[in-house]
């Protein structure tokens, strides 16, 4: 199987889509992920362009990254500057990675008005920055911005732009489309030009402004391209990039090129919903592959078909991505699957009757906005609970919180009073936080840890807040998502409820609970 | 220009899409915005398969379509029943639609195993049922269901397939990839052979299990094709169908077909958004041509350049679909981006220096946790605050919040106090809600509105909250997003805390300090 070179710049061109924020922190360890699906190339952002980007860069070394190789993204030397003196080349020098990608323009419209320099200093500033990166020892890809514009345009200068990044000694010639506008028949054929022009690997970086972002990566491959370029999830300006969770299993899948591990590729779409939680953006259930309804079936002639033949209503086994087939729910499915869940927690639905009521509560909670998706240690306890096994404890006698503000620039302080009762005991205490849900949790942990030491062991490492109907205001239902780890597995919990104290309220108080279930150690 | 055919099955194969469910009234609606859109032909529904579709039938004639023809589409006859018999077929012409679309099997695979007949008997179902249709005067249309899968593994019988159904007297063969998984060489190559063996006119339907329906549908029509199927925004099973916003202005921008008058085509976009409201979906903002991201600039080159000419950074003019252009405000923006923005505001920032001073604010902020792309109110109170302009309408001598609960299952309590100096006044009032938040919100309504009667024209339309380092647990900071209307215009506002009641309230204050900026009426 030939090999095609994965580079990805969900941290670059994906940060641009609107809506996503990523801090540093998030980029460290999408970063992490990244490495671990096997991608070539990370491309972490453009040094000098924004604080965060530079911090990324500089905090790079706490990666230790296994395979992938760490890319910063510049521009070439401004017009009419020696390369030597150029802050931008000496930005993408100072972010140390192995890998320099630089863009130059090749649609000679894009150098005369936007650039407005002229072309033939567009040529030198081209060569002379590769030359210049090169010699100190950085590997360079050469963006091509505007490439198939340009080819259209005038090809000879587009040819001549890729000349000049040969010259100076890149490595592979990406051409871009950055302007998301090339048609497939386009690319194809212009890809197999140019390949006919020059010696170095192609590689293709297309955006998706006319929903064709995934085919003309598919297309350059099949044209010669060796290298492509997009970002998870397709995020990226306007309409995105080129969706990699796409192009990975298209390329390796259908094509027989060799990209990532076949086990590298059953964590796609494990990959998919970690990067949009960081993006904070929700899945797209329609999503190809990677979706929750990408293999859903509905009941009847596709589903019997599917169990006996799955090539009949499914392009590729959905297991391959880490994905998986959904038949929608009839009431009995749904039993079956409680009974499915509930035997992997090791609980017996002794009765079908038993798997119905479960169900009928689930149903109920969800119709009230609940989601068990991410939190398995709700389900549990609501399984337990239904089985007669729960053993509360501690009981809530009354908490109280006061958010107090004193003058109009002033910081507020969030206090919490609580009153339980642990076994004969009862226990009344206060403390404060940085918001009020954070002074009701610690609330909880200094009435609790004296009885459950355990506790100390236990943390908060995510808290969600989705608001459900967002048109009601201010008085919306609020779904809380909580996190918890200790050191040997993690736990999600949720609760829901239009006032978001006592939303966040049941979900510690399940995170807290399950937690104590837990075996220690 | 060479004409292609539009053939939408929103209301058919678009309905599929979990979590649509179209009323009768609804799929009357978009019948005729679909026929002012200008689509060749409307497929209505499958009469027979559920109550819905046969209803829509009946009232079909209210609809007095002015260019369209409305399709009735279901299976050929069953396997061992004559075509006059068939409950299928009389449903079918029960409709009494100028056009029926039947579907038949042109994978050998799906013929026994999903069938479970004989090849042989299959194309009889295929001859039988068209003739059957043609002679009660129906123009048919016949769907080569899996046609792809079928060719690609015998292409033999999937030919025959085709051709028992000229035989009957069909008028388009479209080709369906029913499972979506086909690729865009593949269906070039599949389409141009297709075309050498028949002299029928070929469609295409294609779907986007492989993110490739709409490249499919592009190349299908460069290989010879007249006829494609899609719907409104992809909508359908799965992944969806081939999404008609996207193909149209290809077809007609890019490949120069002629589908729809170039006026219909500027409707495109408010389609996209009438169609997405009746389904009850969010639009999706990153949709190609027609989403409220497709021409957004964000970085600050781009801005500059694209001011100066649009083609730089934009594949065709958005107003060719009703679109338009926006322009963000973030971190990554550059001076020109605020320039920009303040101009649309009427507001001048004299000096590069003074777009640069609001540019630093607002990166800054950002580093924050702000974002104001959804929040413009936020933003432009932030540029006349910066421009000395602003007039705050009251100041804040304190709150205090109290959230109780009194009893493990009770439902807790919110109470908002507030104290503010409004003009020469201080107003000191206290306020119930559903949650802190409400309670808040309905305490500063209670004390401003005696001043501000304008405030109860503004009512609260959204409410977000986005938890920002997620990792930091219960303290973590948050960003809350509201949105405000009167009866005019509408707008967002954002605060950031790690105190979800200050953030809250920020944002609260910007959008009333915004509404009442505004002209009334």
């Amino acid at each position: 199987m030939s090999r095609v070179e994965v580079y990805d710049t969900t941290l670059r061109d994906g940060a641009q889509r609107e809506g996503i924020s990523f801090s540093v922190e998030d980029k460290l360890r999408l970063a992490r992920r990244l490495d671990a699906l096997g991608v070539d190339y990370i491309e972490g952002g453009w040094p000098g362009s924004n604080p965060k980007d530079s911090q990324f860069f500089a905090r790079a070394g706490e990666l230790k990254l296994k395979h992938a190789l760490l890319a910063a993204f510049g521009s070439t030397r401004r017009a009419g500057v020696r390369a030597e003196e150029d802050g931008q080349l000496a930005a993408l020098l100072a972010a140390e990675t192995p890998v320099v990608t630089i863009f130059g323009k090749a649609w000679d419209l894009h150098v005369t008005e936007a650039l407005q320099t002229s072309l033939e200093e567009n040529l030198r500033m081209v060569e002379e920055s590769v030359r210049y990166l090169k010699g100190k020892g950085r590997r360079v890809i050469f963006d091509a911005e505007h490439f198939f514009d340009g080819y259209r345009a005038n090809p000879q200068y587009a040819l001549r732009v890729l000349a000049a990044a040969e010259e100076g000694g890149a490595e592979v010639l990406v051409l871009c489309d950055t302007n998301g506008g090339a048609l497939p028949s386009e690319v194809a054929r212009t890809v197999a030009e140019v390949r006919a022009a020059t010696a170095l690997p192609i590689g293709i970086h297309a955006h998706n402004d006319g929903a064709l972002a995934v085919a003309n990566t598919l297309l350059a491959v099949e044209a010669g391209a060796v290298h492509v370029q997009g970002t998870i999830n397709g995020y990226g300006e306007r309409c995105g990039n080129a969706d990699l969770c796409a192009v990975l299993p298209n390329l390796q899948l259908k094509l027989g090129r060799e990209c990532v591990s076949p086990e590298q590729l059953a964590t796609l779409t494990e990959v998919s919903r970690y990067v949009s939680e960081l993006a904070n953006l929700p899945p797209q259930s329609n999503q190809p592959f990677v979706g929750s309804s990408a293999f859903a079936h509905k009941g009847g002639v596709h589903v019997s078909a599917v169990m006996r033949r799955p090539e009949t209503y499914e392009h590729i086994r959905p297991e391959l991505v880490g994905n998986q087939r959904r038949v929608l729910i009839s009431e009995l499915a749904g039993a079956s699957n409680i009974r499915y869940k509930a035997e992997e927690y090791g609980l017996s639905l002794d009765t079908p009757d038993r798997a119905r009521t479960v169900l009928e509560t689930v149903k109920l909670l969800e119709h009230q906005g609940y989601s068990f998706e991410g939190a398995e240690g709700s389900f549990e306890l609501l399984l337990r609970k239904a089985l007669g096994l729960h053993q509360p404890r501690f009981e809530l006698l009354g908490f109280r919180l006061i958010v107090e503000k004193r003058e109009q620039n002033g910081e507020p302080l969030a206090e919490a009073t609580l009153k339980l009762r642990v076994g004969e005991r009862v226990v009344h205490t206060a403390a404060e936080g940085d918001g009020p849900v954070n002074a009701l949790d610690n609330a909880l942990r200094k009435a609790l840890e004296e009885v459950y030491p355990r506790l100390r062991q236990i943390r908060l490492t995510d808290f969600k807040v989705r608001v459900l109907d967002e048109s009601s205001g201010t008085a919306a239902k609020v779904r809380v998502l909580i996190e918890s780890r200790d050191d040997h597995r993690s736990w999600g919990t949720v609760g829901v409820s239009t006032n978001i104290i006592e939303a966040s309220w049941r979900a510690l108080v399940d995170s807290i609970e399950y937690g104590l279930l837990l075996p220690e150690g």
